[in-house]
């Protein structure tokens, strides 16, 4: 089976490769490919490529690769700061991709996508079902639902065998504090662990959802090998995860590493961070997901020992 | 106030130009633009132009018309007939006029949007309710509800004040009998009560969701006046309709016309019409279109009434 990798330099990306190349799928080939070449990995080939430039896609798929998974994207932030920008990489590469695949006689590639909570908007109910309306809030979240509805209406006319997965907050994030909104969710653990001082911008009682690095790399692992003709219409789904107050995560740090950990949090309310924060969503059901095998973390307990065994100590990956 | 109605030779861009010129809307100037330029009409201007070419966009919005009615599209058996084609016009050239909008500093023009009931898809409950989940069946759909969200994004950023009409099947549609799968709901009503046979290709039992061009029209207006301050985040409405049995149509038709005109319907089950229509929406709640002063019929002999009064006798419009 021949992979292919889009947005493989990405911390997903290298997550998943390391997967891969460890295993969990069999291959007799991969290829990755980002904006920047991906660090060389032994038995996979590594391609520098805009899948947003005129023909990116047909060379790509100039050797049919089997199943292609599609962590390519611009982040929310850049999303919102940049129009153009954003729909053009995040709607119209993924779009111009799907294109070059029906383009093809006789090749339906499993294509398994990274999607986003970010689909849905507020106001949500405390757990949100499985087929709650979309009503992205942000240009990022607006893109993704474009892009899935593209997949699910091509995986329908049979052109490309598409899974598009709406991801939780990855929690714990390896390497350094990043300036994404979100970032504070990871730091606020990752630094303590690592005997640093983190900043909480919001409230105790706030409450998300999460999965490890590595419930999202099974994620991506499951839905290639998933029997899609289970799906309904829709071919995206909401993936598990565990749902958590701030409050919660700094307990399981306590349990973890100790009082001494949990005080280097220092609190400073944010307002900025806080208005981008403060609607996003509690929990989702992700019924459809679960009965599928898709599987995340029960307790943060679990997620900060994943951190500790996958990426302690603090390193850039 | 300057009007522009992109698909103003379709019948409902007809009866929508009708009513403007009719006094519904006050105006200085009115522009009408399709493919094949509208016929004249006095106080307003013909133009053909495909808004899928390069720079269309750009020149119909050169003299920043207030108020956009967009109505431009292929229909849904042409959309799944061709995929290019069909995103094309219905996303793409959506897209840029809303690009060619968000480019010129401060205009904002309403832009109102013909969406379909197409976005959602079966299973559906017994009345659809307004936060329904996007899953259309059909690439027609699937382009109505990406131009959806687009339009929901880009009202979010200022750069245009859209909303998008969730029209029901528009019924009894005037002139002769077309191909369309849908045809036929207009058919069976429109050609007895012309003296004409028509033929019903489906079960009596089968329900579906109606409004009348009368009806689709107040839709336009409604939408064109509306505080958008409104809506949520999503500027897409489900609007209001009748819902109605095949049975309970040919009952309005006797009541109506006697029992003459319904011995003109031949009864041909057509298993390819039925199993495009059978999994059609019986039903939508409306409840903040209806809220927000959108408007339909309550019975059929109403709809009858209409067409007897809009259209007959039987004339291309």
């Amino acid at each position: 089976m021949h992979i292919l990798i889009l947005g493989a330099a990405g911390m997903l990306g290298r997550k998943l490769t390391a997967a891969i190349t460890g295993g969990a799928l069999p291959f007799s080939r991969l290829t990755l490919a980002d904006l920047v070449a991906p660090p060389d990995v032994p038995g996979a080939s590594s391609v520098a490529v805009n899948l947003a430039d005129p023909g990116a896609a047909e060379l790509l798929l100039q050797d049919r690769p089997d199943l292609i998974f599609h962590l390519a994207a611009i982040v929310s932030g850049e999303a919102e700061a940049d129009l153009a920008k954003g729909y053009a990489v995040n709607l119209d590469a993924s779009r111009a991709l799907f294109d070059a695949i029906a383009a093809r006689q006789g090749y339906c590639p499993r294509l398994v996508f990274a999607s986003s909570l970010a689909v849905f908007g507020a106001p949500f109910p405390k757990v949100i079902p499985d087929d709650f309306h979309l009503t992205p809030r942000t240009s990022y979240g607006t893109q993704k639902a474009m892009t899935e509805l593209l997949l699910s209406d091509y995986s329908r006319r049979g052109l490309l065998d598409g899974v598009a997965l709406r991801l939780p907050t990855i929690c714990i994030r390896p390497g350094k504090p990043n300036r994404a909104a979100s970032g504070f969710y990871s730091s606020i653990l990752r630094e303590p662990l690592n005997g640093l001082p983190a900043i909480l911008p919001v409230r105790d009682t706030l409450r998300h959802w999460f999965a490890s690095p590595r419930a999202a790399t099974g994620f991506f692992l499951r839905a290639a090998t998933l029997d899609t003709g289970k799906l309904g219409p829709s071919r995206a789904l909401s993936m598990p995860g565990l749902s958590a107050s701030i409050a919660e995560m700094i307990e399981a740090l306590r349990r973890v590493a100790g009082q001494g950990a949990v005080d280097l949090i220092r609190r400073e309310p944010d307002p900025v961070i806080q208005a981008i924060v403060e609607p996003w969503a509690e929990a989702c059901e992700a019924t459809t997901a679960r009965a599928l095998g898709f599987a995340a973390e029960s307790s943060f307990d679990e997620i900060i020992g994943v951190y500790l065994k996958d990426d302690f100590p603090t390193r850039s990956i």
